[in-house]
């Protein structure tokens, strides 16, 4: 528990002088999420908020909306054959009535049943699932206000200043007072644990806030931010092209290389009063 | 086919004026991998090299080790209700005797019978299912060499600077001649297509080589590098611990931080002649 970074021991080289010294790096494990005692995941982590993840990616998948849909988690003592807990295997238990989620390979998108495995399949099945309208939140964003936030994301990254290797995501309200931020070897983790904070704290659908993540924006993140009712998602590098046909699609807001008082707005650029409607 | 990259129209924000403007951004869609017709795996990829990518993807999880074990790999027609042919499933029909994968959520980290789901059990399992051993590989590289590395990657991605959304992957001999780069939304699978390319040219195992990635080295880019044979990995960012407990346990040079003439080296390091043996 509480191993974010770990120390080694290392050889730097530079200019051909070689001299070993001790380092930090972000500490990774394989995390296995367990619902009702059958597996359902498997992921590399870095340990800690791990309750958080588990919430987070089952918000993500569509499987609990509140935290009353969730009857507890625990770890799975004896998950060795000498009975040591290893904190890396999770169960959750559903609440009474809520089904359990399709584990097989195929679940994120057939869900539709007309999907042949295309990016339209993909965008149909996040609309299927998705329980909130992000379209419909009246959130209105200052530009000035947005470019405050990746200085606020990394002032707040206690770890990411000791390794350089973690990924961070974070929650803003609309004025840009930042409520939770994570930092993860996995970029989706990062997210899930903030989600899955929000949904521990009673917050979804988290209406009127922005997600700012350190690095790109995919569709995967798009489809996490509509899964927790989040209307606008950040990243300080490029998204790809199926993240901005899901955020089109859903009617959220997303900004790209977000860096000094610049960025690139791809969808729903109303809700931002400097910007203009996009030409499709 | 073909489609790395889509226009899209953007509206771009730099102190409070907006301009709308076109930009280029990185392709990526859904990619199931099917096993004799069984789906194994569903990636959101980058479109192009699709059969070295489940190729590389059918190695790291120790499936294949050679293309003759590999008798087909064919997209499926018929995908959709309309027979409409996506792209974006394949199908690889394995050569007769080649045992089928297991298609489990555990498939990662179960292969050794003491597992409790551990960092220590991660790294029993590579070993158990790696067929090479890349310790043994004596390859000697020359630190001033290694430094020229992320320049010859930097130009050798030609996607990258039209998007800034793509993670790439390379591999060099130990002179550092460039023999294959792949481009990619998704990091692992920039190391699959290059793994899988290099399976199909007959070159595995990938003895006397270095991969070369330009963001992070977690412990599942490792576990690739080894199960292809590469004795060396370096990275632009910072590696994992899990990352650095793997490389250390199978021999591997792990390389992280690689700016300009200057880099750690994290495992191996007597494969560097400027290096010296690293205390454990």
């Amino acid at each position: 528990m509480g191993r974010v970074t770990s120390r080694y021991r290392v050889v730097r080289m530079a200019d051909g002088v070689a001299t070993a010294r001790p380092d930090s790096l972000a500490a990774e494990e394989p995390l296995e999420i367990r619902v009702s005692g059958r597996p359902l995941t498997v992921t590399m982590r870095t340990p800690g908020n791990d309750f958080d993840l588990a919430r987070g990616f089952l918000v993500s998948e569509g499987v609990v909306a509140a935290d009353s849909d969730i009857a507890a988690i625990r770890y799975c003592a004896g998950a060795t054959a000498d009975g040591t807990n290893t904190y890396n295997v999770l169960d959750v238990l559903l609440a009474e009535g809520v089904p359990l989620p399709d584990v097989s390979v195929e679940r994120n998108f057939y869900t539709t049943s007309s999907c042949g495995l295309c990016g339209k399949a993909s965008l149909e099945a996040v609309r299927t699932i998705s329980k909130w309208r992000v379209d419909r939140d009246p959130l209105r964003l200052n530009a000035a206000t947005i470019a405050t936030l990746p200085e606020k994301l990394r002032a707040a990254q206690r770890v990411f200043d000791r390794t350089g290797g973690l990924h961070a995501a974070a929650l803003f309200d609309a004025t840009g007072d930042l409520w939770c931020v994570r930092e993860d070897v996995g970029r989706h983790n990062a997210v899930d644990k903030v989600v899955g904070w929000a949904l521990g704290e009673g917050r979804l659908p988290l209406s009127g806030t922005t997600l700012m993540v350190s690095g790109r924006a995919s569709f995967e993140l798009v489809q996490k931010a509509v899964m927790a009712g989040i209307p606008a998602l950040a990243a300080v590098s490029a998204p790809s092209s199926l993240a901005v046909d899901l955020a089109r699609e859903m009617g959220l807001t997303l900004i790209g290389f977000l860096r000094g008082s610049s960025m690139n707005v791809y969808s729903a650029v109303e809700r931002i009063p400097a910007g203009e409607p996009l030409p499709c």
